[in-house]
């Protein structure tokens, strides 16, 4: 008779980042696989105890952090500059990204108050920012953000209901008929700036949003981009061509750190940089 | 007969922080007050699009983000490590703070559903991050993380519903007795970090929050420091001498850029760094 982990022992090894193989490990007698698993969470544990203290004496700052460092890096090199814009937007902000009742992501929606609700996205305060810039600069206007963004997700091993979001537009920046170039060279840009090499660029056309380029590795969508003139410009106020990417932070982190879950290397009280923090 | 702005000149001119002096100028007859106007609005104008320019140009970065970057490099010099824990947090959080139904911050909390609040300080999260990770270093413990909280405010010159904390906390770092030194040694080196030299350190007691610590400006509360053994400590499992600083971002650059109101330094998209977008 074989024996298998019992559940709680899974439960352990699985928020120990053990791996499948190790998970799915048969034996002969209870006994052996008890001790077996003595000796694999203690491994895991004395593993995880060792990448905190690494944390704390030398790197200082959780894969997340130091990616969003290395695309600050490169982007302002690349002539961007930061804003901070609120979490809470308004209702007619989502209006004019045409999430009204009856768009997909509206369920998605945290609301405050039947007004105010947690952005979802950066795009709208991007847009209102970018717009007054150049009204202001008259000249091309390259900006970004990053921070949370809020979507009630399934909470599957590549969502959280809180994530963060690193998005940067370009605006009057290349004329018409060069948005997507100019979008793939930024893409491979900044890929180069947090060190991936194994990733794909895929293009999609949609008769409704135009032309967007995706950043994938694997199966794991890393960031989204799209240029303009697109069909919500309009509503905004903006009429000149623009280029867009946003990152997903914390599924980079899972590709750069290898992690199975993303709630592993997001805001967590349970989770520090991969590791849990009861050990 | 003298004459003064009318409200929408007065209200434009405080958009463009002409100050006080200026907003309560006289003239002698309607066309010389609006002729001066004109003048007065047209100078400021340009002064804050050569203000934008220089930040799209040169700085790349508004002073509040400059000031978090200053006590990022201070912090990291001193041996802290920066987390990064949800903006949500749970109702048992509040609790843990004593935020009951008698206290008075409860009304000044946003909530999104009857379990879950925005936080409206980062103290809780870093009690729970410090207890766990002391448990694996049994060595100090120093963490900071800075991002935004959440009160419901009247919404003055000094404060919003939306602002910035930067918070540190040292555990296990001195001894019982000398926590209150420690705190004026870590308060001084921060306002050096920054660059504030007229400030006061006050210092409080009350028999049921301990001995705290204030930097103080002018009028202005910049940042508010505190230590244990606290009577909070208990309820979080920690029982090491601790001590502690949260930093008002926006207050900080309110003062470093002169600003009279705390919303031209927000996260905003009507303002970005001390200049209004319509101009």
């Amino acid at each position: 008779m074989s024996e298998r982990f019992t559940t709680t022992q899974i439960q352990r090894l699985i928020e120990l980042n053990a791996g499948e193989d190790r998970e799915k490990l048969e034996f002969e007698s209870t006994e052996e696989r008890n001790r077996n698993y003595k000796i694999i969470e203690g491994a895991l544990v004395k593993e995880h105890k060792e990448k905190i203290k690494k944390l704390l004496e030398k790197d200082r700052r959780p894969l997340s952090l130091q990616i969003i460092r290395n695309l600050e890096s490169w982007l302002f090199e690349e002539g961007f500059t930061q804003v901070v814009t609120p979490t809470m937007i308004s209702s007619s902000m989502l209006e004019k990204m045409t999430i009204t009742k009856d768009h997909p992501l509206t369920n998605q929606v945290f609301w405050i108050d039947s007004k105010k609700c947690l952005r979802p996205m950066l795009a709208p305060n991007l847009y209102e920012v970018m717009r007054d810039l150049y009204k202001v600069s008259k000249d091309t206007v390259r900006i970004f953000e990053w921070g949370s963004c809020f979507r009630k997700e399934s909470q599957g091993a590549e969502h959280m209901n809180e994530f963060t979001m690193l998005n940067f537009v370009e605006l009057a920046g290349v004329g018409e008929g060069c948005q997507m170039e100019r979008l793939k060279s930024l893409a491979i840009s900044a890929m180069k700036a947090i060190g991936i090499e194994d990733y794909e660029l895929v293009t999609e056309k949609s008769e409704v949003y135009g032309e967007t380029l995706d950043i994938v590795s694997g199966e794991l969508e890393l960031a989204s981009g799209a240029y303009g003139p697109h069909f919500l410009d309009s509503k905004w106020g903006v009429f000149e061509p623009w280029v867009g990417i946003g990152f997903g932070i914390e599924r980079i982190a899972m590709k750069l750190g290898q992690y199975e879950t993303i709630k592993r290397v997001g805001r967590s009280t349970t989770f520090l940089d991969g590791s849990p923090l009861s050990l």
